[in-house]
Parts: C-alpha cells; structure tokens; sequence
C-alpha cells in the first residue's frame, strides 16, 4: 500500500547510511528523545532525524512510531530534518542497500569498512557486557557477527545454536580479526535453508579430506582399516570446523588413557586454530574415563544430562560422541540407542573389544557414523585402541605426530599386546621397554586414586606429553610407591593361594580376595589375580582370584590351544545352572564372573571340573 | 551551619540538572580534572563546572573537596563557571527535586526520560561491565535500577539483596523495557521498611490470589484440602513474584518426580514472565531428589550449604523449600528443624506419607508454612503425592492444566494407589493404561541409573513433557531392557524362593537376596520382593526378601484384615528385644527393616512366629 | 637504519601525546580508516593524523603500516596532517617519554593524570566487556594495568599470572582506586626479572615482618614452637600480599574443623583489604576436609587436578598449601612428594600427629617450607593442631583473637586433649565446659552427614563465629539428637560386648561391630569404641570393636605404665605373621587396624595374648 500521495513509505535497515537517504522520501520512524524544541526520531540504528514542533501533529510519547518526509539533508554537519506525514494505515516497504552474498572465508581484515552478506550456521551465541557475539560458520570458515540491542542483553532472542541465518553488516576489526557490525540479521528456513546446509557440507568434506596417510607401523590391519580411521578422523574434523562439541570417552585404564588423550591431542590445535575463544577447549571438548569396558547406562545418561544442560545453558550444539578402547560390543548398545536412537546424535568408535563381527558386520554398526575396530577385519586386541586412536589422531592433526608417537607402545603394555611394532617409536623417544611397562602401571595406580575424574594437568605429564622433567620425576615416586605396595601385598597374599595340578597337567591356583588380600584398595582383585598368575605361571595355568559373589580369571596363551574359552564356558555354566545367576565374560582367557553369593561353591566346583576335563 | 555569607552549601544529588542551579548558590564539589587554565569540579555525576586558576586557592589535587560559587550559567553551551568560596568548617544540605512516590508497576516505556522514585525490596544485583544493575520489586512488579559507579564494579556495596531501598532516576529503555537510571538510591531502615513490606505483602497477596479452583478429580479428599492446596500455591507464587529462589524436593521415584517435575513446570512459565533474566531457571529454580524416603540430614545440609554459598555468591536471597512426595512425617522433622528454627526459612509440603494425624494436626505443623496430605482430612496414601502436587501445579498456573494432566495416572502407577480417577486424563493425551505402568518403571529403571542427578533433559522425555516422539522412543528402548532384566533375574531367583504355609492359611514366601540376587544392581532388593510377591501372591500372602542386616517386606491387601500392620511388629518387636538393633518401617503393607547382623535370625524367627499368630 | 633523509623512523608508544610531537619528525603509522580525501592513520593509540590524497602513493587498505612525515600540528583543534614517505626497508626507533620507575605503592588516586612506570609481578588476568584487567604487585601493593585491545578480547595474551613486566601509563581512577590506563607494557626476562624478583620478595618479607607475639595460652612447648610458628605465618601472609591462591587441607573431625576455620579466618580480612575483588573469596582460598588422618592420594590428586585447571582457566598461579591437623606423618609423603618434588609447590603443615622426629627432625621436614609441631620440641598430641593453628592465626591477624579465641578449647574437647590451658578463653565468652563437649560432637555430627563438602555457611554458626543465637539453636537441635541417638545405640549395643579380665588385671572388653551395631550410620565404629569404652572403662582396660577386617582400640591412659603401644603392637604382629595383611596405627592408646577377613582371628587372639602377658 501507497502512502496518500503515493509514495512508498519506506523502512531503512541497517545498511542504510546518511549518503543513500533522498530529500522526500517517506521513512517510518520512531521517537528516541523529546527535547524543548521537537523530537528526535530513529531512522535506523545509525541516523537520527529532528522533527521540529511545527512540523509535528502533537505530541509524541518516547517509542512512538511515524512516518516523517525529508525535508533537509546537511551531510557536513551529519543532520537530518523531517516533517511528520499523518498516515494511521500504511505498509511499509524495506529500504536495503543491495550486497552480493559472499563466502565467510572471503571476509578478510583488509575488507574492514565495507559491506558485506553472508549465510551460516550458528554454532555459538554470547551475551557480553556489549553487544550479543553470533558466531557462524559456512563450512569455509568462522566468522562473527556483533548484535547490539541494548548493552548486556541478548539480541535476536529467537535465533540460536543450530539455526542458518543471513548476515548483513559492515565489517570491523576486533581484535585484528574481522567481524560484522550487524545491520540486519533474519533466519533462514525451507528451501534456503536446506540448500545452505548441503552446501555447507560440501565445504566440509573438502576441508576436512586427508590428505596424507602416514601410519607409524606397519600391520596388515592398519591398512585395512585405513577407510575406516578416515571416516572416524573426518567426523572429528568435520564437528570441529562446524562448531559441535565433542565428549570422548574412553576406559580408565592405560590404553584408555592414551585412547582419549592422542585424540585430545590432535583437536585442540585445530580448535584453538577455528576457535578465537580462549575459553573453547573447555566449552568445546570434553574427555570422561569409564569404570566399566563398556558405555554404561550410568555414563551416558550422566553425559545426555550435562549436554543437554550445556545446550540450554551455554548456547551450544550437542556433541558429537567419540568413544574410544570401549563403545564395540553388544553392552554398549543401550547407550548407543539412547544417543543415537532417541536423542539423534552422532557417535564414532575406535576400539579392540570384541565386537562379534557377523559377515563383516558388528551389531553396534548400525549406530555408528563411523567405526574402527581390528576385527572388523580379521585383526585382534593386540592392536590396541590406544593404537589405532594415535593412528587416526595423527589423521586429524599430522603436526601433533612427533608429539604422541610414543604412546601407542605404552598403550600396548598397559593392555599386555603382543604387537611390538609400536616400541620403535617409544625408543626414538628416549623411553627404554621398561619405562613403557612403569608408565604404563603408572597411569593405573594414579588414576586409580583420583577416581573417575578426568585427571587433566597429571595425566599428561604421566603420558610425557608435557614437561620431561615433571614426568621422570612423577614416574619415578609413584612407581617406586605402587611397586612397594605390589611387593608388600604379594608377600602377604601368597602363602594364601592354593595351587593344584589336574590330571590333564593344567595347574589350577585359586585365591579367596574377601578373605585373603586388602578389600577397597590399590591392586584391586584383578590386578591381584593377574600379579598372582605372573608369579606362579608354567605351562598351562589357570589363576583365579574370587570374592563372595565374583571371580577373576587369567589363563597361559597355551590353554587356548587346549580349548580354552572363558566367554564359551560362562556360557555353558548360564544354560546348564540358571539359578546360579552366574554373568560376565572379557577375552578369552582374562575376564571376570558374577554370580549369587550362596551359588559360589556350585560355580567354582563346576568352572573347576570343565578346566579338568579339557 | 550556614557558609560565612549565611547561604547554605548545596550537595546536588542525580536528580538535580544544569536547569536547576542558580547563579550565586554555593555548592560542595570535588576536583574531576586539572587543566593548564584551572581545575573542572563535579556538582555532580551530571554536571561539571570550571573554576579558572584566577578563581582558586592555590593547588587542588584530584578528588579534593572544596565549597564553589556559581558565577556564570550558558545554557546553550552547557556550561557552568565557578569561583572557590574558602571555607573549612560547614555543613551542606542536600538539593534534591520533589518526586512523588510511584509504584513499580506505574513505571512504564511511555514514561521514558521522567523522573521516577520508587521504594522497593532488592532481590538481586548483578555487576556488569558497565552498570550494577539492582532488581527490586514492591510486589506490584519488577524493576531495575541501573547504577554506574565505575564500570566494572559493584555500585552500592552496602545494599544486598533483601534490603529495602528507595531509588531515584530518569526513566530510560533497556531491551524495551523500562529501566530507572540511578541518580540517588538509600537504605530504607526502621518504620519505612516495616510499613512497606506490609504494603508489599499485601499487594502480593492480591496478585497471588487463586481464582479458579478446578480439579482434574472428583475425589472427596481433594474439596477438603482446598486450602491447604491454596496456601501452597500462593506461597509458591509470591516467592516467584518476590524474586526468591524456590528448591524443590522430591523422592526419587515415579511418584516423586512426577510430583517434583509438575511443580517446576508450573513455575517456569511465570518465573520467565516475571524476570526477563534468561539465565533466571537456572538461579531461581533448582530441583533435586532424594534416595530416602524422608528429608534426610545429608540432603538438608546440602541444600543448606549451597543456599548460603548461592547467597554470597549471586547476592541472592535464601529460597522457599518446596517438599513433595516427602516431608510429613517425624523422620522429616530434623531436616525441618535445621531449615526452619536455625536457618529461618519457608517450607511448604505436599506427601502422601501418613504424617501420624493427632487431633487434625501434624506433628510436623508447626515448622511449615503449608501442609498438604490427604490424612490430614481422611484420606490416605492412595491420592498420592503425585497427583495432590499436580493439582496444586494447575492451581499455581492454570495454563499448563493440558500439559500436564496426563502424570497423576503415572504417579498413582508407581506407587501401586488403588485411586483411578485421573486416569481418563492419561487415556485423553492417547496414553494406555499399560504404558503407564511402562512409564512409572522407565522412570525407576532410568532414574535408578543417573543416580542422585535431577535428570533434566531426560526425566521430561520420559514423562511426556517434551517431544512425543522422543518420549516414545525412550520409553520403549527403556522398557524392553528393564523387561529383559526383571524377566532374567526372575528365571534366576524363583527357585531360590522358600515358600511356606502356615496353620492360619498365610502363605509366607522369603528370600536371601544377599546370596540370591544380583548385588547393587537393579532391580533392587525392594523391587525383586515385589517382583517375587507379584509372581507367588494368593489370598493372604506375605512375601519377605532379606539381607544380612536388612529385609523387606510385601503383604497382601487381605492381610490388614487379619490385623497385619508392619509398623506395629516392629514397634513390638523393638520393645521386646531392644538388643536386634531393630528398625524401619514404612506403609502397613510394605516396607523395610534394619536390624543387627548377629541378630538376624532372631528377628527373621520372631517376625515369621507374631504372623503365624495372627 | 636510518631513512633516506637520514631522519629516525620513530615508533611512538602510547605515553606520546600531541605535545611530544614535533613537525618533520617520520613516524612509522598504520591506517585505520579511509575516507574520500584521504587516510586517516594511527601514531599511537592516542593520536590520529590524516593524509589527504595528494600526499599518498598509491592506494592503502586499512591496516597497512606506512611512514609519514608530520607537515602541520594544529594544538588546538588537535589534528596532525602528514605526507607519506616512500620506504620499503627501514629500522624503526621507539619514541617514549622517560618516566621513572616508582613503587606500586606510590601510586595513589592524588596521582591521577599522572604518568607512572611500575614493575610488578602478574598475579591475576580478568579479561572484561572492554579492557583486559592484569592484577600486579612488586611486594609494597597492588595495583592494576587496564589494557585495551578490543573491547571483550585479551589483550597481551602472551602475558599470563607469574610473568614480571613493566607499565606505563596514565594513572586514572576506578571505584576510587588508582589504576594504570596502559600505554605500554613489557614482559621482563633474565636479569631484569630475577633482580625483580628478589627486591620484591625483600618487601613481602618486611610487609609479613610479625611484630607481636601474645599467645593464647602459657605453654613451654608454645614458646619452643615460635619461630616455626612465625615461619608458617610469614608464608601464609606472604602468599596473600603475592595474589598466590591459598589452600587448606584439614582432617575432618572437630580438632580439623577448628584448625582450618582459624586459619581461613584470619586470611579473610587481609584477602578482602589487599583485593578489591568481590569474588577473590572464591578464587584465592579454598578448604577442603580430609576424611583420612592423613593426606591421602586421592585427595592430593585432586587437589592437584583442580589447581591446575584453576590456573588454566582464571590464570592464577598455583597455591600455597596449608596442611592442619594433617600432614605431619610418614603417611603424607606420598601426598608431599607430588605436591614439592613434581609440581614444585610450597607447602606448610601444622600438626600434632607424632611425626617421629629424629635428632630435632621429622622425615616430612624435607618436603615443607615450615613445619609446626608439638613433637618438634619435646611436646605430645594434647597440644592440639587446633590450639596451635589458631595460635598462628593470631599471628597472622591479631586482629581476630577476640573471635576465635574461645575455637581451642573446643579442638581439646574434640581430640580428648588434657590441655586445659585453653579452656579459660571459651568461658570468657560464656561457653561452658560442657558446652564445649556438645560443640566438639556436634561438629561431628553435623560433619558426618555433610560428608566431605566443607560445610561453609553450617560450621561457622556451630563454632560460634556467626550469629550467636543461630549458634545455639543448631547446637541445641543437633545435641539433642545425636545424645538421644548415641542413647538408643548404647542400649542396643551394651549387651553383645564381652567382658573379660586377664590374670594381670587389665579388663579387655570386645564388641562385633559387624554383627551387633547399626553399619553405614551415625556413630561410626571408631566411635561406638569410644563410647563403650567410656561406659565400661575401669583402671587399666581396653577396649575393642572389629569388624570382618578391621578393628578399632582404645585403652585407658594407665595402660601406657603397663608398657602398652598400640602401633608397636601392629609392627609385632605384622612382622611374626605377615600372611595377615595387618595395617594401621594411630596413636599409642588409640587407633585402627586393618588385616585379611580370613585371618581376623588370628590378628584378634594374638593381639589378646599380648595384652594378657603384658
């Protein structure tokens, strides 16, 4: 709709500067101060306009809309007068200046002073002293968009983390970088904002391609897997180019350890590299160590709360899951539906636990968006997950190689492997194989007892991958106090343990942990049943270490040859004796059993009579 | 005192401007600056004027107080002249403009650049990095009175939240909203404060009142709590217009959370009205459950602990405790001491557990504020606490009744309530009756996995509260595990179960669970005891599952008709033989019991002997 | 490299003011804004210059670094006008004021306007809305450097807490208080740092210097201690005036309680005086309670843990760490050589767990910077580490003696001291004896239930230094309680211990903790000992509980004539029968053991057997 005299009446975005207004048109205003002489009116966040009391019908509260004709314009002296136009019912039309849409990367420092449009994906909002700070990406870079509606309050309240929206603004210099100064911000939707998405991810895809693959060692495996672990370190890149959270968990034990700290790693460089934010590594990435060999419901009920509070409270996108050295079997899957099924989030895995591979296929694939797993190719543990995660680290991030090429070895003996390719790399370091074995016990006995916490800050420095001074020294009391304690509690836990030869040769040692070695303390049943094993270990030897409801088994290599399964066997027992309640399972030859406290003679005597009778 | 020419020394506060001053009036003033040609001096944080060197006593440092005489006024060039009036001793009065009292609500956008005074009580303060800004009510609405000292820091370090104060100020626009500009802001003390927080309590009084009362049931019990409900709603109500915290309370099953969650998602919505603080849901509203079935000492010093530290912290005020789904009974009372005789604060209960009615009242009465229990008027346990907190929810805000009118029916299905009048509401919003009882276990089985968390972000999916399909899916993933593992454990623990008739025809089942069931592990041993009475129940049946230490008990409806009372047995029973250690309790049908290890049998033989008396 | 015309090419830092210019001076420039006639360019942060088209080569884009030579000052209107010089290689030459280098201390709001230049240790960053706040100190003060980069970024981020540097600026003032408007600053290495270094920590030593020495109670031991007790209080000063965040580990029980309040006390005004920080409450001083009687691993871990990521995020530096009622033993080495040996932390102990002292020295004094401890000089445990930290809190501010004067008498009663020295200064202030046992069991209590949170906000009023009339409430409420629970338990219990005599005398009562007392509530086993003990107790008898695989002594002061020592009992039995896995120790007429379950009875006989024949 026209105004009376057919004139359109006119609504100046933010583009619109001194320079582009034109003597008569019509503008829609509003009244920002009353003064003795008339009113001051907005035409737009950047100019103001008097309209004298002559040319006002009468008097005009504070917030106030109207429309007003130019009638002078004194671009020396930066002023503007109007004269109100009675209008009650009019349409307005937007006055824009026309800007070309550009690529985010195409903003540089030398472009500060021009206009510019772009489209992105919000990946992060803040409310500052000053004005709201979008930040957006494209998938070709970040770029910010600074929002003043009144210091210290949120702007665009309806635009948040996850919406693609359309930028236009003048860019400035913030702290040398770039940033617009928004004019006029708007949301996306339908079609455009599905084409932007598409785009978008192409651009991803190209950044995040790898490049070079460079594996530290040599194993038939690896290779196989090499699709795989670009897959898993695509995912990786891709969240952090995008701005998505990402929460690692890994197992709480050494090759756990060195699992969740390569992959860390390799991201903070790239993070601190995309991000400008100082505070990113502790908004963006998140490392949680697991009790269990598996995703518990605990865990990851513990991790949808806090992401999701995260989201609400911090204006975040929900994080894309790594789980690494656990997340491959059938128990991680109630986790993996939890995330995957109800809340719609990615999860990668690397892990060597078992999957169950059934014609190529793990049951926990149809989860993942990626998977590594050295079954999934005829490989086995030996290849440690703390070695295929410093693989695809060195993917993600090829600078940090030098960094953690170390740490595979460390990985390998804290989970006993027999694939020593790795040790090269250690040595090349200036670790000797013994070191790697003390470090490794190391990260046990530490992590031990500071719990389930993270342990940022010791961790690295146990792993050497901070000071070489504070590690030595680290390394060196805590071993000498845990192999103390080792040695003390082996003196006191011996005489305790009953040795017995079947006839079949195999030799059989039982230990009662309730009644026979500290309870609740450091080495805990399984470290014992294993320090025990190594100790009265020959050829065909079973340990096992029980408590009042549990067991703890270790065999010699040789008894697989003697068909020897633990996993089959706990099988067996489930279906022959139901109500001895018996669960559990681990490797073949290492894992641990739970059962009803009053049924324990009734499966020991039984699991006793099936190693007799191999 | 006057000035040696008997005319008064002025002290300009913030409302005074430039139009104000006279030529000739003396004024106290501080040194602001000091130039080649003099020294500028503030009148106040709104004017300066210039005393030229010709008109001073020798050198003034900056901050130096001194008297000045007003010798020139240019309106137009908003400028003022000075010369120092030497003066050691005097007294000033202080210039001020008459403002009339306002009240908070008659601050509007349309009154923006008035001036304004308005008295209200301070509920919180936030230092920005440019204004402190102090949030303040009268009861009639919420205000901020923004006040710079020095950017950065904290205005008016005397004045926390909780005082009553009067502020003075232009009015301008932050975020659209109305917002005073401080120009004086004092302490109000003795009499004013009393007489207005009686006006203030009034006015919240009006703006709490209940209007509809229409419940979702038509049970009698309900009509007679009327009330009681009422004062909970409005206690609940002029807390969130009072700017104080609110914590809820609530058991940690079905029935708990239900009733927790309706009541948070009654005050959402308001609190969001009334404080347009984004960040106001996470300060003014926390919810947490508890393991006991009462208000323990650990989660009453908890709650107590970070009140005070939130306190300190965020200058807030001590919130309203809100107790559902516990907190009637005499084991609550400690916790209620603590909060209410020590620490002075609010409490308001809803709970369903028998508060042991003596002559109409409660022993735990005379600490709370509000009290509702359906024995407090007849009823029983069967009009659960889930169902009263959700009446009360729609009573707080009628608008969320649709939202939230299908949980009672959840709740009454946790806690096996025999009441069936909300379940038409279920059936509305296309819920069966059998998904009720999937939801009320999905709820036990997922809660029991988070621990002691609040579960935000999940607790809502799982209740319907959030995206319906989410909730579906969640539900169903949930249920068919927890299905899977109540059916596995069962195949593993019936034939472990004694069952045993005695002469009087009760049939009486029990259980070891420490020797044959899974340990910390779920289901629980409360839950494996209904699972096993559930299987083996016929007319009269009593089942009992125990531990070394504890036991749990279930008995048939037909029992109470035999004069079978949990309670009584084991009141009987600790007179009897105080030296079992005996303990515990809980409804007449169902419950639980500690006692002495070593004493054991002889609690389990007396317990079985007084039922094969009955 | 001088330019073509041989002139410098100056570089103004920002001390450079319009009046320091002179005309043909060449200036290194950068543009900052292009406009139609021309660029306008930066000299320094403070001074802008312009040059019109006709003087310029070519095009510029903002950003770009220039030389220009000045053509025309204009004073007045404050503008500069400059032609570009064309030069490609050029050495620049820095163009400052000399200002001389004062004392932060000299620095007062009179100097406002001022240039000054100081030098000063980092010991905080906080990054606001607009300039970066560096917190610095040279010993003699505080002060702080306002640096801005762009409003809301870090500015200097290559500039963290520990790093000496060296400002200037104009003084101006913030919230009264002077502060530097940073022109330029400097990080200072090598030589210049370390001189620093030492100058400053010649001014912390005077500023600690402490003066009067006016202890509490007239005890030798006292007197012997001083200096050590000086040294410990100098540390502590120290570490405030040197913005190093101070941490407070102490034993949970009464003893501890009032150890750590004493000390946090006296930290706290000085905190509040030396910081203008709200919030350095929260970042600099922390407490923390240790549930073991020493500072296990776990606990250090996470100390370690947190202080870390504290530095990483607020840069900080890393604590002082004040060990009480801890710290002192063999068992703390563990604790002490990560926190010295590894993380290079200082670390102070005040103690009365007997340290073994050798020839004047304890085996924890190498790790320590100062060492309190009763044993040191010939002293015993009844000498509290409550008594001596609140000693050296007065030592530390002596304005607090009034307030937590009465805190010692309540540690005596709490460890059942037999220093009564104390007891005086509580009546004084209306405490009586016997209050003072109820205090010292309520802070277990109450402790007991808030697990290992700190209790701030709760423990205060119990130890009466918040409101008095809240004190004795909560006292009153929780004594109550706790007498009527120790009452029930004590009726429960008494009939399951043995009573028995040996043939020299001694009465050796036993009671099955496991079987006969309530498990996982208040009173714990150590205490139900105690209270046994002190219902049966005769001349010479001991008394103890066990459980499965510990047990807890206690023995009456005449059984040390009879030559008892608990911990030489342990180290006896341990070494005649290894297998039993016994631990522990304590004090030499109280304490706890731990052994293997299976071998309880042997540990109990024998430990019979050596009380019979003593």
């Amino acid at each position: 709709m026209m105004s009376k005299d057919n004139k359109p009446v006119l609504k100046a975005d933010g583009t619109i500067s001194l320079n582009d207004l034109e003597k008569n048109e019509y503008y829609e205003v509003n009244v920002s101060r009353r003064v003795d002489f008339g009113v001051f009116v907005d035409i737009n966040g950047n100019i103001q306009a008097l309209i004298r009391n002559d040319n006002l019908n009468g008097n005009k509260k504070v917030g106030e809309k109207l429309v007003g004709e130019i009638i002078k314009i004194d671009k020396n002296k930066n002023e503007v007068d109007m004269t109100e136009v009675g209008m009650n019912k009019y349409e307005t039309k937007e006055k824009s200046k026309e800007i070309n849409l550009s690529l985010v990367k195409e903003i540089t420092s030398e472009n500060a002073g021009e206009l510019f449009k772009v489209r992105g994906e919000v990946i992060g909002v803040k409310t500052t002293g000053g004005p709201t700070i979008f930040t957006l990406t494209d998938g070709t870079g970040w770029t910010w968009a600074a929002s003043m509606d009144s210091p210290g309050s949120r702007a665009h309240p309806h635009i948040s983390a996850g919406d693609v929206i359309e930028v236009k603004g003048e860019v400035s210099l913030h702290q040398g970088n770039p940033q617009i100064e928004t004019a006029s911000m708007e949301k996306l939707r339908g079609n455009k904002s599905t084409e932007f998405r598409e785009r978008m991810n192409e651009e991803l895809e190209k950044r995040t391609e790898i490049e070079e693959v460079n594996f530290l060692a040599d194993h038939s495996v690896l290779e196989k897997l090499e699709n795989r672990m670009k897959n898993v370190a695509k995912e990786i890149k891709k969240a952090i180019h995008a701005g998505r959270p990402i929460l690692i968990r890994h197992h709480a034990d050494a090759d756990g350890y060195v699992s969740g700290l390569a992959i860390e790693k390799a991201i903070l460089p790239i993070l601190k590299e995309t991000s400008p934010d100082p505070d990113a590594r502790w908004h963006y990435i998140k490392r949680r160590p697991s009790k269990a060999p598996y995703y518990e419901l605990t865990d990851v009920l513990k991790d949808l709360i806090f992401a999701r509070e995260d989201k609400m409270k911090f204006e975040e996108k929900m994080p894309l899951i790594v789980v690494v050295d656990n997340g491959s079997t059938e128990e991680d899957i109630p986790a993996l539906k939890r995330l995957v099924e109800v809340y719609g989030l990615d999860v990668v895995v690397i892990d060597h636990h078992d999957p169950h591979v059934v014609e190529g296929e793990a049951p926990v694939d149809e989860y993942l968006k990626a998977h590594v797993n050295p079954y999934l190719k005829g490989g086995d543990s030996n290849l440690t997950a703390g070695m295929l995660s410093t693989e695809v680290a060195c993917l993600i991030n090829p600078e940090i190689k030098d960094q953690i090429k170390h740490m595979p070895a460390i990985a390998g003996k804290g989970d006993h492997s027999k694939y020593e390719g790795y040790i090269k790399h250690a040595v090349d370091k200036g670790l000797e194989e013994d070191e790697l074995d003390k470090i490794a016990e190391v990260v046990d006995y530490e992590s031990y007892h500071w719990k389930f916490n993270d342990g940022k800050g010791i961790i690295e420095d146990i792993l050497m991958l901070g000071t070489l001074n504070r590690h030595r020294k680290l390394v060196n009391i805590s071993w000498e106090e845990l192999d103390e304690e080792k040695k003390r509690t082996k003196r006191a836990i011996l005489p305790h343990v009953k040795e017995k030869t079947f006839s079949n040769g195999i030799k059989f040692n039982t230990l009662d942990v309730e009644s026979y070695a500290p309870k609740f303390e450091y080495p805990a049943p399984g470290k014992i049943c294993g320090m025990v094993h190594d100790e009265l270990e020959e050829d065909s030897t079973v340990t096992l270490s029980y408590g009042p409801d549990f067991c703890v088994v270790r065999a010699s290599e040789e008894m697989s040859e003697l068909g020897f399964d633990l996993n089959k066997i706990i099988t067996e027992i489930r279906e022959d004796k139901p109500e001895t309640g018996i669960n559990g399972g681990g490797h073949e030859y290492a894992g641990s059993i739970k059962f009803f406290q009053g049924e324990r003679d009734k499966v020991l005597k039984d699991l006793a009579k099936r190693i007799a009778n191999l």
